[in-house]
């Protein structure tokens, strides 16, 4: 590995004690930021930040997002920006969730966000969601051994619910309903009915029945909620003097009657809830009432952990031996049944060209991180059919709910498979940010020369294979017997430096 | 089952002794037809008829057909479908190979070949060709017990390599080169040279060379040809009293050599070699070459058996307990980690509306089947993700090779996933030739009603389901007290007729 890869930013380099990480979580309700400092393998919580941004407020049927939620939403950032200036970016991880995923033209927003924040921001499916929710839970609050435990995370736009044991979440679902966007699709008009809370109960639970079937096959021993909400209806439950704290399903139609006795939001009167809570209070004890009901529960203690206390630990994972990105992968590769002699030669002399280049093309250990695994599964798609298997294998990527990747990330790797062989399309790295564009373009032409060099599916490496890059320029030097010995490869090779000209990289391919 | 269904045309109605069964190839370069006698479990040729169409010669580059070739061609059907007017529908099969899956527009073909043929044509995928081919030659010539056999079938458009055992195809690939297509590739003004050979088969051997890594790794015992291209090339190598018939690596250059004495292909002169073949012999040498040095091949025997004795068998295999098409799905449902208790469920329901409605809705035994199968399979995409998992399977249906099933069968089968939840698009059944989009919509409605009885994933069947139909109608009494007792499920069937509107199904579900 060369040193300007070693000393690039890097999500993978491995944590000292002392460090400091940082994870930003733009949520539907509020945005949220967590500063925390790493020592003997644990992580000690040394700043909150938090502001109700209620970005889903500001999302439109279209999937267009208010200019003032908007403004509001950049200038909250800008203050979290402040804050986490003098962490090293590799330690910041900032996460948008189901807002960000409905909004028309995601990067319309995401760019000027992440130029207030000064760091990039990834989005997240609601199933990675969940599973980042029930690990920030599971480190706050570790689960007793062999237990399973159930954890809800009502946000503002969505739901995430999941079963898990120990650190690993079993089963994980996510749910098109929250606080904020409950509250404005079924009391939209600020007023409250019974009548109307019933049809609306129906209607939720109805949702969270299309998954409750296995979550109640699998069962659970105990039940926590997660984020604020949860929190919120709990403090409600202990004001009423109807709980300790936990929710259960005695006091919440008692909560509900109590709710219902003002008839507009602005004059619902809960002991224990706060103003700020009380506009999306309705939605929020709506969709926790639905869960109780879709799921039978009796009773669901209160975490102070959610989302954001998941990435800091994730980010933990990834600075270990155990990147749940890398078991991930794994996965695929035995789902897919895919040949892995061939993806570890193709492997091999991908990340041969890598180390090469990488310092010459900017390219960092995260660049590095993705080449190896889009080399392991470049033929995920023969599953499906031989002819298009490279589309095929981008389109899994693509739609599958990956176990520790980002959309990004997951768009990273389709973009590597998709163009692995064949014609590249331009569009094949427009889902991608900006600031991604150039890194994918460039591990997806050593990835294309990689699987070129190993189409015959020789056991043997390539000998000597020197290659150097500048901006958008590659050449590659093979010893002249063995090509020479090789006129099929040879054949292949012509026509390699016309495919990379449509992305813009200058091939130049000899014998020395 | 009622009368109607029971009665209906289908291939997997049982076989009987002296029944009739005949197989259409519709080849890239010669049409065939094989009628055969059905007796204590045997297929006996009773007749033959063979025309060079040369369908791949009328292809152009945009995926056109010229219309002297279609002509010839609707000519040629017409002709084959007087000699199975008398064979019971059911009991004949038309397949269509490469030069149909490459046109622009099949059905712009197919549907005066139909008329023509008066008889229904299904488009196979190469790979599913591959599969034919295998069990064709099997069956004429049994392997020995544990020998593993490798089988090439050279067409006029495409190339088929299988390696088996018994009279399973375990290896199945195709490639698009046949005697035709690198006929007019290479040699397209009929001018022959050694320089222009060798470039071409460079070009060749480096396609072959795609795949043969998994073929040489498995290995085989003996080889066989099958098709007209391996036979011509057999008996040139008898004429020239090179071998008894057999195709050997000695051989081949020497037959090259002669071949190479003519400069134009109208000059060729062979001992053994038709008029006929004389004007493709050229790309079916240079392919035949390619095989050999790509497999390592020393010697092929020559088989009497192709694609259409193929066909013959696999009508015998679908009317039997063992169709190749359930193991196909049995296997999909394994690999996909389908919920099998739900998708038995859903399949029991879908086929009780089945059994009631076939009669009023014309459905056959086949669309029975497809719907067995679809509702077997409809949650395949779940793999994928939750989110769109209907479009999600829906694309692995579209693009797998799936052995045993036709491209018309695997769109059927896409269809009905694609549509069983969610808004119907019209597109989804637009894949289908018009006779099969009644039964598809139709079949299609009784699955979603299926799934949707079944959402809730309880474990009893539905008790009581009355269905009637009439042509764009269709009724469902659903006892009171269990419907009632469901307002969930009430709250679901209530959107349902407006979805169904979408495909011009009046649907009127009620309690009774």
């Amino acid at each position: 590995m060369n040193v300007a890869v070693a000393g690039s930013q890097s999500l993978s380099a491995p944590l000292r004690d002392g460090d400091l990480l940082a994870a930003i979580d733009l949520g539907s309700n509020s945005f949220h930021m967590v500063v925390a400092r790493y020592m003997l393998g644990q992580l000690r919580i040394v700043d909150r930040l938090r502001e109700m941004v209620r970005l889903a407020e500001g999302l439109d049927d279209k999937g267009g997002l208010d200019p003032v939620v908007r403004q509001r939403a950049l200038e909250c950032l800008a203050r979290f920006g402040q804050r986490i200036r003098d962490i090293p970016p590799h330690r910041v991880r900032a996460i948008a969730t189901n807002t960000v995923r409905r909004l028309a033209a995601p990067q319309a927003f995401l760019e000027p966000a992440e130029a207030a924040l000064g760091h990039g921001i990834e989005v997240v499916s609601g199933r990675e969601e969940a599973r980042l929710v029930y690990l920030g839970v599971a480190h706050a609050q570790p689960p007793k051994p062999d237990q399973l435990r159930l954890v809800i995370d009502i946000g503002g736009g969505s739901t995430e619910c999941i079963i898990g044991s120990g650190f690993e979440a079993i089963e994980r679902e996510s749910l098109q309903v929250g606080c904020v966007a409950s509250t404005r699709r079924f009391f939209g008009n600020g007023r409250l009915s019974a009548k109307k809370w019933k049809a609306a109960l129906t209607e939720v639970t109805a949702e969270f029945q299309q998954f409750t079937g296995p979550f109640r096959a699998l069962g659970w021993d105990e039940a926590l909620g997660a984020s604020g909400t949860a929190k919120a209806i709990g403090a409600i439950c202990a004001g009423m003097s109807l709980t300790k704290g936990a929710v259960t399903a005695e006091a919440l139609p008692q909560v509900r009657e109590r709710l219902l006795q003002a008839t507009r939001i602005r004059d619902i009167d809960l002991p224990g809830l706060s103003e700020e809570r009380k506009p999306v209070i309705a939605g929020g004890l709506l969709v926790l009432e639905a869960a109780f009901a879709a799921l039978g529960l009796q009773r669901m203690a209160v975490s102070k952990a959610a989302l954001r206390e998941g990435v800091l630990y994730d980010m933990v994972g990834r600075a270990s031996e155990d990147d749940p990105r890398a078991s991930s992968v794994a996965a695929l590769m035995q789902r897919y049944a895919i040949d892995g002699d061939q993806a570890a030669r193709v492997e091999r002399t991908a990340l041969r060209l890598f180390d090469q280049v990488a310092d010459a093309w900017k390219l960092s250990l995260d660049d590095r991180l993705m080449l190896t695994w889009a080399a392991r599964i470049h033929e995920l798609g023969l599953t499906i059919a031989h002819s298009q298997y490279h589309v095929h294998g981008a389109y899994i990527l693509e739609n599958s709910d990956i176990a520790g990747f980002s959309r990004q990330e997951q768009q990273f790797l389709a973009a590597l498979v998709r163009t692995h062989r064949r014609r590249i399309p331009k569009s094949a790295f427009n889902a991608l940010p900006d600031r991604l564009v150039d890194p994918a373009v460039r591990t997806a032409t050593l990835l294309r020369i990689a699987v070129l060099l190993h189409r015959a599916h020789e056991a043997q490496d390539i000998p000597e294979l020197k290659a150097t890059a500048s901006d958008g320029r590659l050449a590659i030097k093979l010893p002249r017997p063995w090509l020479e010995s090789r006129p099929l490869l040879r054949a292949d090779l012509e026509g390699e430096p016309q495919d990379l000209q449509a992305v813009g990289i200058e091939l130049d391919i000899r014998p020395r």
